[in-house]
């Protein structure tokens, strides 16, 4: 027996030896490997006095008695109020997080955020393509429109029955005369916020697959962008986006920015400010909440942030010629800005990469001329297909020597992609809880992370469009990871950490100096961890 | 753009090199080629025809207008009418199949036939814990019990108010007398068939997780053992089993036995048939189909059975001495039925092999002893844990030379050990639809097969539970994994076929001949397909 478990406690080394937590990969300290027994702990009695089914064995079941908090890393909507709750969410919630690699900055700030901060602007407008019903308010979306000056007619609710359907209404008369029988004001928020949110019923039942929660997923961005590109909101909602993401241990981030539409109406009211004026605000506002963390003694939590340059996968090929030629004088004006380029939207229905070989090719390139490196960060493979175009689209992202995949959910079913990740360091960006919502996965136990980490490739883990799911930061992320696994624990979720700072775009000046800053703040939390749960 | 694409097609190849379809593994014929191009063109039709979301684009879509058919390889209970009517079902249903390695006896007989057997049977007697009404018939499971005579009482329902909970009424009593407001005889069937098998409800709302569904999934086994375990319905039921498995194109098949009840009761009705009882039956039944077969001009479509041994994982490591040294007795006297040994049950709950490690290994030392060769078949892996006791169990599968695995849903997280199926040629029994409707993966698409597939791990397709599932025969299986792939088609399929005969433990001249004649089948089904299919 004893040569027995000799041979399986090697068999077992040898199966997880290419992880990023195996053993001698880092030399670990005493209170780190506490301060993981303290978390697996924790995590092992919450999975019963938290998550488990209120049952004694499966044959009691009994369906309607079930309470709905039935396993670890089950549906996020659903859980997430008993997540917060939790000791281990609290633990995960004060740990450093490294680097935020993949987020679309049109989706990062909680929606009642975004909703106050389009409440603070009279240029902005509110319509319906119907008057309001109770009958139809499920039906009918928001449009929104910042104006040149107050659009003052008569009318003042969208449910009044005379009310033109499409008429512009000051956001904030809108919202105080909506009608009594609707809501009221507590009833306009709701149905703004639905609009801008997907919710359980939605993930879990009427929208339960991937083609119809994208159907939903896409259809908040038509009505989000109206709010958010308008230069006095934007100014605020980067801001907002760098404070919470601080808040939550964040660091540092690449955020993915649509420059699809070429431009953003400015305070006056006119759609006039051009790509470069986008940048110029989030630059500005990077060094004021810099300037503000150093006023407030903070300035070692925020290393920065940068940005990936994304247009959509429906534009023509000639069309993406343009969005190029537009990143490189983007960054010939803000080369500290400009970390990536991407394609973005729906692989299952789009454009696949294979259509815009030669304008890419053209930019790399066109890069070479002017003495420029924009690397390729795409997204790739967030599909359930197997040989499918967005499947496919792995080959072409690392043909054209992407420098990390966006989700690379398939990329689990390509071994010989995954033995070229390892060799090239290219990190995956995982982002555990969009992929649940958005139905590739029912669950993280379901979710393909554990093949990947198993199998050496790097990954950081990512929130995606957190104001849509609402896994603002990135501690649910985590909280979902580390719950949904025996393998995985604390020491885990800090290589991750590390790996996102790793396979950043920073320089290697910066990406020093921020994996020191981490492991500083690393040392702190392991020891807060150690003397907050003394025994 | 050429060379692109000329690297391209190299990538696709390498990254494919590994797959039991890869080009070169085997020469096509150009009818081979040319039929599995037919199959890809009607799967592609059929994709939008039969299954696509009755909407033009993801934007459109309309829950409340939604057709249920919304993906290939969707929840089989939901989608399994629509199956049976698509041409791509139908020429699958024609496939040979090669061999079934993974089915639990006591649930291959479609349950509408296991009630008519029991119906046949005066012997068999029904009881009910209450008296049943509409408010509890869905929570009262029938119970069941052949008798040494028929218990004729006053009360001949179970719905009548002065039947005292427990007592035994003849089945076919209990049946003609069924309430009428309970629908009669049609709705003691329905009752009896809920008892029997999974339904979507339970399956996809009120179960819908591993723990929950695989409660009402023991619960069955339960109900049915007691039907079955009578030598009269057993006889009849093997039969069954074996005509409608070569009505599918299954020419062969391993069938797990739960020799945890140590007796079964005769046609006394007296509990008193040893387990070599029950082989003399499974193999008289063999042998008299057979004949049946041969006397049809058939014998080549049935090469036989074998019977993998299996006890349950509660047993305690000293209760499992005495089956393993039943089983060396039975392999004694049956040598050509016992083909290997296997410990079946809920791996989530039950004991994980590493519990049985002594018995076992008393048991691989036993047979060598007496000169026997019983290969370990393990059911391992079959959880969504990670690190769990569950998921452990492959590595002890592996590390006691377990001959195939049964399931192996998590061996995709283990490198190590798939390295290890490819060098010592282990085969993973996948069962896809068992997979789903116990929860493992919400879809085909989910499914981690292609991830085996592409690193060259071997598998066969197995039903696990047909008559729980309803996916009776092999073809349902083969259906859901073939349309949830662009990469696999029908030369996968065979490939597949193939495999599962090498896999199995026919020795090696039963396996030459069972592999010529599956060749003389496939060439005929090749054809049979190109000439249904001109245009």
């Amino acid at each position: 027996m004893e040569s027995y478990l000799a041979r399986r406690k090697q068999l077992i080394l040898e199966d997880r030896a290419q992880r990023v937590d195996a053993p001698g990969a880092r030399a670990l300290s005493e209170d780190e490997v506490q301060a993981d027994e303290i978390v697996r702990k924790i995590r092992a009695a919450e999975a019963i006095s938290v998550w488990a089914v209120n049952s004694e064995s499966i044959f009691d079941y009994d369906p309607a008695k079930a309470s709905p908090n039935v396993f670890p890393g089950m549906e996020f909507l659903t859980a997430r109020e008993t997540i917060v709750q939790t000791r281990l969410f609290k633990i995960l919630n004060k740990m450093p997080k490294g680097a935020l690699l993949h987020a679309h900055l049109d989706a990062t700030v909680n929606a009642r955020h975004l909703l106050k901060l389009a409440l603070e602007q009279p240029a902005m407008h509110v319509a319906a393509s119907r008057v309001l019903t109770l009958d139809n308010i499920k039906d009918v979306l928001p449009k929104f429109k910042p104006l040149p000056k107050e659009n003052l007619s008569e009318v003042v609710s969208l449910a009044d029955p005379s009310y033109v359907p499409g008429t512009w209404i000051p956001f904030r008369v809108a919202r105080e005369n909506f009608a009594q029988g609707l809501g009221g004001p507590g009833g306009f928020d709701d149905w703004v916020i639905s609009a801008l949110m997907i919710n359980p019923i939605e993930a879990y039942k009427t929208h339960n697959t991937t083609q119809k929660i994208w159907g939903k997923f896409s259809s908040i961005f038509t009505v989000s962008t109206n709010l958010i590109r308008f230069s006095p909101i934007w100014t605020e909602y980067i801001r907002e986006f760098f404070l919470t993401s601080i808040e939550d241990g964040v660091s540092y981030s690449e955020t993915r920015i649509n420059f699809w539409y070429k431009y953003m109406v400015g305070p006056d009211g006119e759609e006039s400010i051009e790509h470069r004026g986008f940048l110029a605000i989030y630059d500005r506002v990077l060094k004021e909440v810099k300037a503000e963390m150093k006023r407030q003694g903070r300035e070692d939590e925020f290393v920065g942030s940068k940005i990936i340059y994304c247009t959509l996968r429906f534009v023509t090929p000639e069309e993406l010629d343009w969005y190029c030629e537009d990143c490189l004088a983007l960054k010939q004006e803000f080369p500290h800005l400009i970390a990536g380029f991407d394609l973005v939207g729906h692989e299952d229905s789009l454009k696949p990469l294979i259509d815009y070989i030669d304008p890419l090719t053209r930019f790399v390139e066109r890069q070479k001329e002017l003495g420029l490196d924009i690397p390729f960060i795409f997204h790739a493979g967030e599909t359930l297909g197997d040989g499918t175009a967005a499947d496919m689209n792995l080959y072409d992202a690392i043909l054209l020597g992407t420098k990390r995949i966006g989700h690379g959910f398939s990329l689990v079913k390509h071994p010989k992609l995954i033995e070229i990740c390892k060799e090239r360091d290219i990190a995956v960006e995982v982002c555990p809880i969009s992929n649940e919502i958005l139905r590739l996965t029912s669950s993280m136990p379901m979710h393909p992370l554990p093949v990947l980490m198993n199998q050496g490739v790097r990954v950081a883990l990512c929130s995606d469009d957190p104001a849509i799911f609402g896994n603002m930061g990135l501690s649910f992320d985590y909280y979902q990871v580390l719950v949904a696994s025996e393998v995985s624990g604390l020491i885990t979720m800090g290589e991750i950490a590390r790996d996102s700072i790793k396979h950043s775009c920073l320089d290697p000046r910066e990406k020093e100096r921020a994996l020191a800053l981490f492991e500083k703040r690393w040392a702190k939390f392991i020891q807060d961890i150690i003397r907050e749960n003394r025994e």
